[in-house]
């Protein structure tokens, strides 16, 4: 999956057509929501006690294998929605909010 | 593509670890907008003069073939992020905001 970074890219789509280009690139930040893996991680590093998750704690509550896991938070990582902060053999994550507004904002009524 | 009806699932996905039943419901909806030509339809109904479009304006504007225009229409409806009125031999369309505000709602920081 070819991820690019979720940038703020238009109008609400409730208040003015989209370009082609435009929803090229909302249709692809949709699409790392659209898995529920995903959707899962990004719930669990944002209710983390302490704001932050290691990849290592997110395995075993989700049930799936560490490589799928680390597969999904490289998505989310890369579409932005998720930071990633490295130490030692782990990585750490934590949600970008302002990167989910992008697409709550996508979503709008019309201004 | 098995489209269900968006339903308001769950508490906002910053706010709380979604179970795997609002993932699968979730995911299921942002993959009905993970596509390029569904948001277009969708922009472009939403902003039609009168708020409703006919699917045989649509099909001009988005350049693709009528069978596909349908497809995606149908889609969109069936998620119910579009209501249809069937007229003689064709159908129009409007937007549905209240179901659109769902998945906003799933985006909303934590309360």
């Amino acid at each position: 999956m070819d991820v690019k970074t979720i940038e703020a890219c238009c109008e609400p789509l409730l208040a003015g057509a989209l370009s082609e280009a435009e929803a090229d690139d909302l249709a692809a930040a949709f699409k790392v929501l659209a898995d529920p893996a995903r959707l899962r991680l990004l719930s669990m590093v944002a209710n983390a006690a302490t704001g932050e998750a290691c990849g290592c704690e997110l395995v075993e509550p989700l049930g799936r294998s560490q490589p799928t896991i680390s597969h999904h938070l490289s998505v989310l990582a890369d579409a932005g929605l998720l930071s990633r902060e490295k130490r030692g053999k782990w990585a750490w994550y934590r949600v970008v909010p302002d990167r989910l507004a992008v697409l709550r904002d996508a979503l709008s009524p019309a201004r």
